[in-house]
C-alpha cells in the first residue's frame, strides 16, 4: 500500500493518506473539516470537493446522478465517494467545510512583529556594602540604567515587598519585568516571559498561552463560564447582580477562579507555573466584562443601556483576585456600547491586522449579534438583540451544541439527513440544525413565506391545536421520545433571523451601500463558524451574496485579543478603532420598524415584495 | 485696673495683660514660653528677658543681685519678678524660652504657593440617552475636557465601580478630584479638598489636617506610636518583624489603625470625614517607613543596613489599609540611608523653604539622631546612634516627657531647683532634664572631664559600692522614694552625647570646615525643642556657638510633610534633596573612632586637650 500525498485547499492541511481511504476518510484524518451529513452513503451531498490535480476512483452512481457531465470534467466530486489513486490537491468549497476557512485568522499567523507592552531584563547587581549601602530598589534601577539603558522610577509595591529577600536568594542575578514607566515583577533568570488572552464569552472562556518573546501560542483552552449557573443568557446575570452586591461579587469570583484555574492550567501544560504570566489581555461584551470588573450594570441593563466604562482599562491583576505574577495587569479593550463590547472590538483588529481589502461586513452572531460594517476607515456597528433562538434556547427540541445535538440537516426527495455531534444518537437540536431545518423546510415548500407551517407533509401533523413538523418520530430513534420543530419555534427562529437581517440593512442604508457593493462578510465565533451559510442565505438571515465572499473565521476575538497582547501598537490600534466606530442604535433608526417586519419574512430581504428566490441552488 | 499690651519678641505673641500679673505670668498666658524652674521665687534666673519698651516695676533684691547696674539699665530682668506698669515689648533671649523659637518654622507661614498634585474640578454633565449612551466614565472624561480643558485618560478601580451610581445620585453634579492623570476621586460639590500630612516617629505620631485649596493647617494632633507595645526602640520593632510575617503585619496594622483614628479625628474636629481626605504625605525614620509600608526589615537591621528602598513611593491608601478616598495616594518622601529617613528630607525641606542662609548644622535628636550640614547646594548627612538615653531611657530614674518629670534643673551654691511637667509632684527624670543635671554637675565640679562622680558633696553618696547623685532625696518628696542619677546612668549620657558631638565633628572633617564656620545650628524634633542649648554645649554635646546662631524649631519634619503635601514643586524639591546627599557611613570614617573617643569627656570637643572652659558662662 502506497500512501499518497493529497493537499487540501485552501485550508492548507497536508500529508500522508492510505489508499483505502476516501477523501473525506482522509480529509478528517488530516484535520480538514468536510462537512458529511448522510455519514458517507452518497446521499447528502454535503461533501463536494474539487479535484484539482491528481488522479481518484471514478466516478459512482450517486455522482453521476448527482454532477453533470461537465462538472464531473473539471473534477467535482463527493468526498465520501472518491478515494485517491495518486497524490493529490483538493479544493473544498466553503459550503461543503464544517467549519471553512476558520483557520484563515485562527491558524492563519498575522504577521505582527512582537512588541509587547511588557519587557524583561536581565540584570546583575553588585553587592551592597558598608561605603555603598544604597537601597536594593535603588540599586535596581541604577543597574536598569547602567546595564540595559533604561529609565524606570516605579516599583509595584508587592515587588518592592518581596525584592530585599529575592536579590540576596538569587545571589544578585534577576529578571526584571517592565511594564511602561514600572517594574511589574522580578524573577530568577530561568523564568519565561508568559502572556494570557482572554475571550470571556457568556458560554464559554478561552484562553490562549502566549510568548511575549516570539509572540507565539504556546497552549489554548476553552471551559464554560461558570456563571451560567446563575443563566444561560447575560440579562439573567445582569438580574442578580443587581439585586445584590453580594450576588455581583459572586458571579465575579465565579469567573475569577476560573481563570486562575484555566491559566494554571495551561502553564502546567508547558511546564510553567501562573505566577509566571506578565501580561493579560481580556475581552468580552459589556456586561461580561463589567461583571469581572464588578462594575455596576443596573444602567447597563436599562435603556439607555449605559456601560460604566468603555475606555481600555489597565487593573493589577491581583486586585481582580488573579493569581499572576506580582505587579502584572490586566488590559481590557474599550468597549463601544452597552451591547457591543471589546470582544468585538478585538474582531475588528483581527480583521485589521489581517488586511482585509473592500467593504466588509463583520459579525458575531449571537444571543446579541454584533455587526459592524467597514468602509476603509469608517466603520459602524449596531448590535442585534437575537435572542438565544439560534443557541438552541427557546426551541422545543433545542439544545446546547453537545454530543447527540443534531449540527446539520437536509431534506432531499422528503427524506431526513441529519449529523449529529459526534456522530451519538440524536438527542436534540442545535443552532446550526435548526437553522438548516428551517432553510430546509422553507425550500421544500413545508413552510411558507411567513414562516407557517403548511398542511400536507407527511411529517407535519396537528397535535393539541399547534402544528409541528416531525424530525425524527419515536420509530426512528427505538421509541426514544420524537424531534419535533413546532410553529412556535419556527416564530423565534423568524424573529432572531430578522434582528441580525434588520441590522444590517439599518447600517447599509446609514451609510448608503446596498448588500451587492459588499466585497466580504467575515463571521466570527463559535456559532458563526457551524452555521451552513447556505442555509443563513436561503432563510435571509444573511445577504444572498455569492458564498467566496464569506469567511467565517472562527474566534476572531480570541485572535484580536492576543494580538493587543503581544503588541503594543495593536493595542493603540484597539482603541484607535474603537473610538472610530459610530454605533448606531437600532432603537432610535426611523427605518428599523418596517424594515424588522419585512426581515421576519423568509427568503432575501430584498425580494420580499417580488417573487421568492428559489433558495435551492444554494444547496 | 488697666489692661497693658505687651509684646514678646522674637516669638511674635503679643496680647492684654492685667496688671497685677508678673510678665512670667503674662507670658504663660500668651503661649509665649518663658523657661520657669524655681516656681517663681526669683532663685533660678532661668527666666531672664530684656525689657526693651515700657515700664515695668523696679527691680526686687535677687534681681539686683543677679544683674549688674548696667543690664539692669539695659532693661535685663527676671520675667517672675518684674509686674508691667504700661504697655510693653519684651525681648526673650534663647535660653529663657522654654522651647525657644520653635514658632519660627512651625509657626512660621513659609511663603510657598499651593499647588497640590491633587487638583479638584467641579463638572455637570449632560444626562444619558439613547441618542446619546456614551458610557458613564467616557462621559466623565470628555467633560473634563470640554469644561475644564484638562485631558484625562485613567480612573482609579474603585472610582469606577462607584461612579455610575454616584453621578445618578448626585443629579449629574460632581467634583472630581485628579492626581497626574488619574481621576482618584468623584464626590458630591460639597465636599472639601483635604490632605493629611503624617510625621511617623517611633514614639509619636504628630497628624496635620491641611487644605489643599490653601495650605492651611485646619486641625492637628499626635499620639504615642502604639507600637512602642513592641519595644521602645525600634531595634525590638525590627528584631519582631524579622522573626515572623504575621508580626511584621500586626506592627503595620497598629500604626496604620492609629492614623486612621487620628485622620479621622482631625476630619471630625472640622465637621468633615476622612473620606475627603484626597492625598497625603508620611514621613518616618526608614525602619518606621519600612514597618508602615510592610517592606522587610532583616537587610535593615544587620550591617551594612540596606533599606529595602530609598526612593520617593506612592501608595494607594486603600492598599495600605487607610480609609480615605476611594482612589486616593499615600506619598513616601525618600529615605537618605538606613539610618537617615524621609523624616530628616522633611527637616532639610523645610529649611530649604525657609530660605536659611550660610553653613547651616541641622539635626534631629532622639535615639538616632541625624545630621546633616548644608553648604549652599552641598549637603552632607550622617546618622549617630545616640541610644535612648535622652529619651530617659536606660537612666535609672528617667521617664518619658510626662506629667511630674523633672524637666529642668539648676544647681546653684548647692541648691537643687527644678521644674516638673504640669508642676506635678517630681517622679522621675526626663530627657531635657538629665542634661540639665549632667551640665549642673559638671559646671558645678560635682563630676570631673571624664564623667566620674566626685567625692564630697553632700547630696553624693556610694550605694552597695556604686557612686551615685541624690537629686531629691526620700525627705523632700514626703517619703517617696528617692531620685538619683547614678554613675552608670553618667556614663550612658556620656557615649550618647559623644555620638552626637562626633558625627558633627566628622561632618565638618569630610566637608573641611570648622564648627566657628557655622551661621546656623538648626535643632528640630520634640525632644531638641525643650533640651536647654546651655546645658548641652556646657558638656559638649553641641559646638560652642554663641546661643543666636541656634533654632530650636519644633517638628521641622512635619512642616516638611506639609510642604510636600501642598505643593508639587517642593515634592519635587524634596527628591532632589534626597539625592543631593553625601551620606557619611561613620563606621567607614576612619577619623570616626579617636573623635568619639574624644567626645566622650564632658566640655568642649576642640578644648579637650587644654583648658576646661568655664561652663558658667552660659547659663
Amino acid at each position: 500500500m502506497t500512501p499518497y500525498h493529497i493537499d487540501f485547499q485552501p485550508v492548507g492541511r497536508r500529508g500522508e493518506c492510505k489508499d483505502n481511504d476516501s477523501l473525506l476518510d482522509c480529509a478528517r484524518q488530516l484535520g480538514a473539516g468536510i462537512s458529511n451529513v448522510c455519514g458517507g452513503k452518497g446521499k447528502c451531498q454535503s461533501c463536494r470537493v474539487k479535484v484539482v490535480k491528481g488522479a481518484t476512483t471514478d466516478a459512482t452512481q450517486s455522482e453521476e446522478k448527482l454532477f453533470s457531465r461537465d462538472e464531473l470534467g473539471q473534477g467535482w466530486r463527493l468526498a465520501c465517494q472518491a478515494y485517491p489513486k495518486d497524490d493529490c490537491r483538493i479544493e473544498i468549497p466553503p459550503e461543503s467545510m464544517t467549519s471553512p476557512q476558520r483557520t484563515q485568522v485562527e491558524g492563519l499567523e498575522i504577521a505582527v512583529a512582537p512588541d509587547p507592552p511588557v519587557r524583561t531584563f536581565r540584570l546583575k547587581l553588585s553587592t551592597p556594602t558598608l561605603s555603598d549601602a544604597r537601597a536594593d530598589a535603588d540599586r535596581l534601577l541604577a543597574s536598569l540604567k547602567e546595564q540595559q539603558g533604561v529609565e524606570c522610577s516605579k516599583i509595584d509595591g508587592e515587588v518592592l515587598t518581596s525584592l530585599s529577600p529575592s536579590l540576596r536568594s538569587w545571589n544578585w542575578e534577576c529578571r526584571v519585568a517592565l511594564r511602561s514607566n514600572e517594574v511589574i515583577s522580578i524573577s530568577p533568570l530561568r523564568s519565561l516571559s508568559l502572556g494570557l488572552a482572554i475571550d470571556l464569552g457568556s458560554t464559554k472562556i478561552a484562553a490562549y498561552l502566549v510568548s511575549l518573546e516570539d509572540g507565539k501560542t504556546l497552549a489554548s483552552k476553552g471551559v464554560m463560564n461558570p456563571q451560567i449557573s446563575y443563566g444561560e443568557d447575560i440579562i439573567s446575570r445582569m438580574d442578580a447582580a443587581m439585586k445584590s452586591p453580594l450576588e455581583g461579587k459572586k458571579l465575579q469570583k465565579l469567573v475569577v477562579d476560573a481563570i486562575n484555574e484555566l491559566a494554571h492550567d495551561l502553564c502546567k501544560e508547558i511546564g510553567r507555573v501562573g505566577e509566571e504570566i506578565l501580561e493579560t489581555v481580556l475581552v468580552g461584551n459589556t456586561a461580561m466584562h463589567h461583571l469581572f470588573l464588578g462594575l455596576p450594570v443596573v444602567q447597563l441593563a436599562l435603556s439607555p443601556y449605559v456601560p460604566a466604562a468603555s475606555m481600555a482599562l489597565d487593573y493589577k491583576a491581583r486586585d481582580l483576585g488573579l493569581r499572576f505574577a506580582s505587579g502584572t495587569y490586566v488590559h481590557l479593550l474599550p468597549n463601544i456600547a452597552g451591547y457591543v463590547g471589546g470582544d468585538h472590538v478585538a474582531v475588528l483588529l483581527a480583521l485589521k491586522a489581517a488586511e482585509i481589502q473592500g467593504l466588509t461586513l463583520a459579525l458575531d452572531i449571537g444571543t446579541n449579534t454584533e455587526v459592524s460594517l467597514i468602509d476603509s476607515n469608517r466603520i459602524s456597528s449596531v448590535s442585534c438583540a437575537s435572542g438565544p433562538a439560534f443557541e438552541g434556547y427557546q426551541i422545543k427540541h433545542g439544545m446546547r451544541a453537545g454530543r447527540g445535538a443534531i449540527e446539520k440537516v437536509r431534506i432531499s426527495d422528503g427524506e431526513i439527513q441529519y449529523q449529529t455531534i459526534d456522530a451519538a444518537p440524536p438527542v436534540g437540536i442545535c443552532g446550526s440544525g435548526v437553522l438548516d431545518i428551517l432553510a430546509e423546510m422553507y425550500s421544500s415548500g413545508i413552510i411558507d413565506k411567513g414562516g407557517r407551517i403548511l398542511e400536507g407533509h407527511p411529517r407535519v401533523r396537528d397535535q393539541n391545536g399547534y402544528r409541528e413538523f416531525v424530525l425524527i418520530d419515536e420509530n426512528e430513534i427505538g421509541g426514544r421520545p420524537a424531534i419535533i420543530l413546532t410553529q412556535e419555534d419556527i416564530r423565534h427562529l423568524q424573529l432572531a433571523k430578522a434582528a441580525i437581517r434588520a441590522g444590517i440593512q439599518i447600517l447599509l442604508d446609514v451609510n448608503d451601500k446596498s448588500e451587492k457593493e459588499i466585497d466580504n462578510v467575515i463571521i466570527a465565533g463559535a456559532f458563526g463558524s457551524y452555521i451552513d451559510l447556505s442555509s443563513a442565505i436561503t432563510i435571509g438571515m444573511l445577504p444572498d451574496l455569492p458564498l467566496n465572499r464569506y469567511r467565517q473565521v472562527g474566534n476572531a476575538a480570541g485572535t484580536g485579543a492576543r494580538l493587543a497582547l503581544i503588541s503594543s501598537a495593536m493595542r493603540a490600534e484597539s482603541r484607535n478603532l474603537a473610538s472610530q466606530v459610530h454605533y448606531v442604535e437600532l432603537g432610535t433608526a426611523p427605518q428599523f420598524n418596517d424594515t424588522f417586519i419585512r426581515a421576519c419574512y423568509l427568503g432575501d430581504l430584498n425580494r420580499i415584495d417580488g417573487l421568492r428566490k428559489d433558495a435551492s441552488t444554494h444547496v
